[in-house]
């Protein structure tokens, strides 16, 4: 069978569904992160350049992580102005990862007016990812989310091991509950669930979301963070968005994950979310065809086919 | 991140899902019949062999049409008695496809006592894979349902491009509910219907599955075969497990689709799907190790890593 040379879904809208969905595009961040070879910071703001002009609103631009941790980021302070001062991203939320009180006086030095905080649901990854408890690193966050608030930066919390660990196993809904309402009781304005080593099933996902409604959390407040190392991501949005959600993280091209593996199976890719949102009939504002465009060039600048099946079908990549 | 060890994830069943769905295993026929280089007869048996002893009830075997259209599935007059006769297969149902009443003698002779024809709800297709109009195919294959109920066979009819065609775009829904009519009013047991391109989304389907139902096919009578090729191959089963739809086919390891591609996005493959069931508390009869086991036996045998995300995270093989 060749490749097909449609291009875009046919609309059919499903019930039940929202009418609009806002993309959450971390790959610039998140995409990059564990790449190994030093990606140029021109690049890097040509990629979100290239990112907004596809039609993406909300785009993280990067981390204020400690460059010994993640080297990959270690351009934020160059890369950040380099992006905000972009002509044609007045229009573009570019929010950025702080991990901590330094983190934030560096971004916010900058002129970042939206961060994100990185929690986790389970001891295990806590302490391997943030060399403290869980309740530490709440601890720890507390005064940054506090000073953002302050400086009036919209605030979002990304929490880990929503679903599984892998030296946990399966992660108890009641603590990630716990974990998301400290999160937002300490003044973020939006959680984002990750499925970080992407085990989580559809059933799963709406116990997860029911019980933080019960909880008192908004599903307007929720946006979802899966990926594909089982290829559940986009079923997982499904049930997402069947719960009402409208935020959904996704990584252009696919990008992250496994920085090892050839053909990495991390973020749920863009495009593969663009493809069945459109064929929903749902608006996300994102030309499909540019952002194709953007991944398959920021798949030449990397040196490996992008792990998107959108990308690979609609370029004929492989 | 590390691959996880889970194994398996955490059942959460969610509601209106059925409690139980038959998966028909297409790898052994629809999986390699595009390999290039010829698979040995008894590798072929003992695929179906080892998908059998991974709990598969019904894998289908090979195809009787004519060796100069598919050269791999020449030796389905050698494969079939092989497979038939391993003693452990008794509670297995082994489908055979048959394009017409001469590959119909072929198949009965041997004893096969379920059988598939293959039909197009396009013209373009319909012309492409059997030099035929849509009705032309219909009456070819009218006499072989026929025959292959005179002798208590049962029948399942594979309908290709029903939701987009390469040539003519997105498919109207009438157009393919015309079709599957017709497959059941000559005799089909079931359909299967077919997105042989990819491009499905979820409210297509269900779109596709309630224009059947009021056309009065029930679901139960009701097959669904999605392609990965844009990632949306398990949101679309979800869809239709929503629908009340509980039969699903999928190729072990994700075998098929493009052969020239070197990780092929073609079928949905079996190890997601089971992923993503079990997590849903949905019984297959699967042992998921086993399966992933076997799809590892089987790349190695075709000599590339599967194509499957769940095969390469539970086996780390990339």
């Amino acid at each position: 069978m060749t490749t097909p040379e449609l291009g875009l879904p046919m609309p059919v809208p499903a019930e039940g569904l929202p009418a609009r969905v806002r993309i959450h595009e971390v790959g610039a961040r998140d995409g990059l992160q564990n790449e190994k070879a030093t990606v140029p910071t021109e690049t890097k703001a040509e990629f979100v350049r290239r990112l907004a002009d596809a039609g993406l609103g909300t785009i993280e631009a990067t981390s204020f992580v400690h460059p010994k941790w993640v080297p990959q980021l270690a351009d934020a302070e160059q890369l950040f102005p380099l992006v905000r001062d972009l002509g044609d991203l007045s229009g573009t939320a570019l929010p950025v990862l702080v991990p901590n009180e330094r983190g934030l006086d560096r971004a916010l030095a900058l002129g970042a007016t939206r961060i994100a905080v990185f929690a986790s649901a389970t001891e295990s990854f806590a302490k391997a990812n943030l060399n403290r408890t869980v309740d530490e690193a709440l601890a720890m966050f507390e005064p940054v989310v506090r000073r953002a608030k302050d400086q009036d930066a919209h605030v979002r919390g990304y929490l880990s091991m929503c679903f599984g660990d892998p030296w946990e196993g399966p992660v108890p809904v009641p603590q990630v509950v716990r974990v998301c309402r400290a999160l937002l009781d300490m003044g973020c304005d939006e959680l984002s669930l990750g499925d970080t080593i992407g085990v989580a099933t559809p059933g799963h996902v709406r116990a997860l979301l029911t019980a933080l409604n019960r909880q008192g959390v908004a599903t307007a407040s929720i946006g979802v963070h899966f990926h594909d190392t089982y290829g559940q991501a986009l079923s997982n949005t499904l049930a997402a968005l069947q719960h009402g959600v409208t935020t959904v993280d996704a990584s252009a091209g696919g990008l992250g994950g496994c920085p090892y593996a050839k053909s990495a199976t991390g973020n749920l890719a863009t495009e593969d979310l663009v493809w069945m949102l459109t064929g929903l009939g749902i608006d996300t504002g994102v030309d499909l065809d540019r952002l194709t465009a953007t991944s398959v060039w920021m798949a030449e600048q990397l040196g490996r086919p992008s792990p998107s099946r959108t990308v690979r079908a609609l370029s004929h990549q492989e």
